[in-house]
């Protein structure tokens, strides 16, 4: 059985649960590599997958021997195997943050369990921390969207619009990566006070503020980076949030490692923010991997103790709304006694 | 009040509702246009809106007076706003297909709720008629898929890949739509046997087959066609599953009407594919609009009648594993005797 694999049934084996139904496609893709729909089930005798007709030949082409899972095919199954899977299974663990109400009932019935149990996002907590393969990975859509910046910020002239820029980058990962790993944002102007802006026909000014927000997948794994730029000449009036925007950015970064405690972190951005009349109005950071947003939140509202591989984002931003915003984010791998941006672009001003 | 929230309260009282709680975003866009991250309440004395920091700007562009609905931060509600929403209301609907266990549980808790009801999918119900204005963005994304179609046939050149060709069609929806409805598909010789293919590094042979299917967005509007096409020439083995397929799917554009019952007609396909001793392996069609994929499902696994103004996919495919594959859709109107193909791409042999 494979590493992960083998991981789930030692971690069931500690919480008492017999079988445990993974529902969540990115679950399914971490545990096993299958990216097909369907479910995956865990049962005292085996592991097995059910999907339908339009996957089981790539289903089969993804899984080895070595993976010890069983592909089932849906229109193969009678109402007696749904009941058989978890036959004298006291507890069996569900995903209660991905499945739905509607669902939830429906498993309960299907397979007739007794005790469906949640299992408090165990998995996703378990792919918080990275292991070398995962890194890799995440590493190199980090690199390839260095090189996208290093690109863009050369293709981009006054006169062109947030769209065209959108279209160069998301085309820029789709040669080089396996497509962006979430909507690209690029937002000018007065739009760069939109935290989630969508890029829009507006047109790139000779003196203009631009903040772009972009990230490609390597294997499936993310990279998030944003950078604040300017066309023409950096305006007076925006260095004073710049640079505390960045101020804030490096010093979290300076007291990111192994046993931060990421609320006490925030708390000290929104702090100096508060303090210049300003409000941190999202969370600091999130982490990153198979999901562009995956465990942990960093947020004044959660605590959270950061673990040596874990991959998160580092990303104050300030917005003033219809002026101006400034947001300055990396991906970042904690480290035992420090931590490392993995996005490496330039974040002193940059003037285009 | 705008008609759809209207709808939405005249739906809630003849359901003994006195509250609702929308999450599903694609609901949220389709009662309000907003584009958010949030959630909708519709309480005894008001519609309203809370979101967060990154949000409240744009939303506040987005609404009218006339809409009626007040927008909250997050961060200015207290318990006591929550558990005040929906005080004296005896039942208050929610989404069970769409929330989770976890958010159920929550909603029970934070707004202090006794009787929570399933709802049914009554908002994806209504989604599945159409009017005007939805028929129109429908149409002109249909329009847009059928040139991209036409252009692409003569961009198509044996020793290219199919991530080129995929790339392509993504860039043209994107320059001339809102970009791609979906993952496109581009799908040759051996692959074109799965029907859900990622496009990959395969190159088009100097004789070939390809599958395409693809569509794109005009106001958050999808489109849906696919084509199975030919480079070089048509290999004769592959003409009898490709009329087998064709017949079928225009067998299915003449049954299809206000009043068709879908259960009947999937049944007739999968029939016909038996007496050949090939299957229908997926379902015959869907909804569109949205979402790429909604209500109602065609196949043989669930009743349906279709009503005027519904937009469905009419998808009949046939996949020999390790071979090859056909399949041949489009996005269809329902009108009261008859039904239109909104994609309008031949359906003859066509070779490149």
């Amino acid at each position: 059985m494979n590493q992960k694999m083998q991981w789930l049934r030692n971690k069931m084996s500690s919480l008492n649960l017999q079988g445990m139904i993974i529902s969540n496609p990115v679950n399914i893709r971490y545990l096993t590599n299958i990216q097909a729909e369907g479910i995956l089930l865990v049962t005292r005798k085996e592991n097995l997958f059910i999907t339908d007709g339009r996957y089981i030949e790539e289903v089969h082409n993804t899984l080895t021997l070595f993976d010890e899972i069983v592909v089932y095919d849906v229109r193969g199954l009678s109402r007696d195997d749904y009941e058989n899977f978890f036959m004298f299974c006291e507890n069996v663990g569900f995903e209660e943050n991905y499945v739905t109400y509607a669902k939830y009932k429906e498993y309960m019935h299907k397979y007739k369990i007794n005790n469906l149990v949640e299992t408090e996002n165990m998995l996703e907590k378990q792919r918080e921390v990275k292991d070398e393969e995962e890194i890799e990975n995440i590493k190199k859509a980090c690199e390839i969207t260095d090189k996208c910046f290093e690109y863009i910020l050369k293709y981009i002239k006054p006169g062109m619009t947030e769209k065209q820029i959108a279209r160069e980058i998301d085309d820029y990962f789709y040669k080089n990566a396996e497509g962006k790993a979430f909507e690209t944002i690029v937002a000018s102007g007065e739009n760069s006070s939109k935290p989630h802006a969508v890029p829009s026909e507006r047109k790139i000014k000779e003196v203009d503020i631009i903040t772009i927000d972009m990230g490609c997948k390597i294997n499936g794994y993310c990279s998030d980076m944003t950078r604040t730029f300017f066309v023409g000449k950096m305006p007076e009036h925006v260095k004073l949030v710049y640079n505390l925007v960045l101020k804030n950015q490096e010093q979290v970064l300076n007291d990111m490692r192994e046993g931060s405690n990421t609320k006490q972190i925030s708390k000290m951005v929104d702090n100096d923010f508060r303090l210049h009349n300003y409000d941190l109005i999202h969370a600091l950071g999130h982490g990153v991997g198979l999901d562009i947003h995956e465990a942990p939140v960093l947020s004044i509202n959660s605590e959270n103790v950061l673990k040596e591989n874990m991959v998160i984002t580092n990303e104050p931003g300030i917005y003033i709304a219809g002026q101006f915003g400034v947001r300055i984010e990396d991906t970042v791998l904690i480290n035992k006694g420090s931590c490392e941006a993995l996005t490496k672009s330039p974040k002193g001003y940059i003037v285009i």
